[in-house]
């Protein structure tokens, strides 16, 4: 087990606010993107936590990421509309769609924006509560590039394909589910080679597209459930690349590796007012039903709780709140210098 | 290997079409839930296929199904809208929501339908296609009587959930996700164990909630991929019921059981229109462009062909409708005795 500091979320919210500042960032947008970050951090989600501000900083600083973007946001109908992220850091796009979304569902009842020329957004939650908060499903999708075979294939050709939905009830916390679209995240398998753990066979081939239970063998990562994660994958590509002419997974530059080439990252962001079927508090007394329902079947062995989708990341999040972020050694030291190079001290 | 008799689709559909009239069904209805039945089985989705016109003509008998509804549909924003189905066949209410949600996509770019009040709607993939046809995207979603724990559960709760996704394409075949939720129907289930083969143990569970790899001690089914097809499974509950107050899978009459009480099912029915976004020629060539892509890419061992989704069922219905459809010959005396209590001959 590496050693890993506990840190307040506010200092690494700082810290990260000042690093995109000096990278060019003005300060409101400097502040969201690392309030974004942090964010996942509180849920528990690591790896779209604040050492992303690192690779953001370095495209940033190459000009593959725009840090002044002009967006243009153009409504095609009452109910949907494209905005042109200008290769803008993807928080900001995603927010910025999120907002437009939220507007069109409020007139039309549901509001969709896709997204071109964007980047990363880091953790899809975020947007989609962004919605929830203000009494609306969310939906966000996002392709990226590719580490999941097709079903029937063996090179990489579908990204991991986030999907999220969020959507609001009153006493209990609202939905929340935020998955790739593979099996397991390739983070999963990389944890178990760390180690020296098996793998089921269902997680990854090798290869020659050949099932592994070796994590260290493994090459590519398996849609959830062979085919029916392969066409779920599909939509997510052709939701966030299809419908504005962007690259799908197969042909996405890989951040961590390409230096030369901007990406072209699409996403789908959508939002349906609840209030357009009928009265808010009465869709939340509804949720709490289902929910309570759901909290009092009966568990299999071994299982304290049934937990709600979104749940674990809530309690997360209140955890962490008061305790502080786990950030590993080696995170930390990537910060530290990164905080070094711009006069941003990142102290543990 | 049970014996089974090739059909021909339009002797299938003419039966349908007249036993339902007999049941009380106006001529132009009583055809079009033939239609549905019958393209179920075109595509080789027999468990939603002609059969079930024994289970939909006994319940219109008994008043649970109303073979005469008043629809009211009422559109509460440009893109959304309610359809109170009126007990109708499920198949007459959600074919009259994908109409009404391809209208409104027509104007407002996207249009959502939630419908209550129906019954069961046999396969979804026909009011995507209707959808798809009119160079729309449709998702289709529907809950259903429960047969799949939610994930640390052991008592059955929700329904198999299906979701559906058909999505124009040019000179390829379109895009036709049509699956359940749960890792596998239980049909399948039923098959190993009548063939005397185990299942793997991501399944099912038995009584206890323990995985089963023996399937005759299979009680209910596990959501795909886990915790994964657990939270999707839920959205789909979620959109086909907490919109409108109908009940959810785990309170949801058992069709084939439940002599009593009529069902009172929901479901979602959503059109994106193309045109909104982009030419659709342009968007057809990009599906193209992808298809041939995928096609291209190089296959796992003992792999033929990377396939589209939907491509099986397409290629299914192309060789049916030459050699017609093969009905087992349990089912065939089901609709022969089905037909000489109303008078209307079934003959193979």
């Amino acid at each position: 087990m590496k050693e890993s500091y506990l840190i307040p979320a506010e200092k690494l919210r700082t810290f990260g606010e000042e690093v995109f500042q000096k990278a060019g960032v003005p300060k409101e947008d400097a502040k969201t993107v690392a309030e974004i970050l942090v964010e996942a951090n509180l849920r528990g989600v690591d790896t779209h936590g604040i050492y992303l501000a690192n690779l953001y900083v370095r495209r940033l600083q190459k000009g593959l990421i725009n840090p002044t973007p002009r967006f243009r946001f153009k409504q095609k109908r009452a109910g949907v509309g494209i905005l042109d992220a200008d290769f803008s850091l993807g928080q900001l796009s995603t927010l910025e769609a999120a907002r437009k979304a939220v507007e069109m569902a409020q007139d039309a009842g549901i509001g969709i924006v896709a997204v071109k020329n964007s980047n990363h957004f880091g953790a899809a939650a975020y947007y989609a509560e962004y919605c929830a908060r203000r009494d609306c499903m969310g939906l966000v999708m996002s392709d990226g590039e590719c580490d999941v075979i097709p079903f029937g294939g063996r090179e990489k050709f579908l990204g991991t394909n986030p999907l999220c939905c969020c959507i609001p009830a009153g006493t209990y916390p609202w939905f929340c589910m935020d998955m790739a679209t593979s099996e397991v995240a390739f983070g999963k398998i990389r944890a178990a080679a760390e180690a020296g753990k098996a793998i089921p066979p269902n997680w990854a081939v090798d290869r020659n597209g050949k099932p592994v239970t070796d994590p260290t063998r493994a090459y590519a990562a398996v849609p959830m459930s062979g085919v029916k994660g392969y066409a779920v994958s599909l939509i997510i590509e052709i939701l966030s690349s299809r419908l504005t002419g962007m690259p799908y997974g197969a042909h996405i530059v890989r951040k961590f590796d390409d230096w030369e080439n901007r990406a072209f990252m699409g996403h789908y962001v959508q939002a349906i007012d609840i209030a357009a079927f009928c009265p808010v508090d009465e869709f939340k007394k509804r949720m709490d039903e289902l929910f309570a329902d759901l909290k009092n079947q009966p568990r299999a062995p071994g299982v304290e709780e049934i937990l709600i989708p979104g749940e674990p990341e809530w309690r997360t999040k209140s955890r962490r709140e008061e305790e502080g972020c786990p950030i590993g050694e080696e995170d930390v030291n990537l910060l530290r210098q990164l905080g070094e190079e711009f006069g941003v001290p990142f102290s543990v």
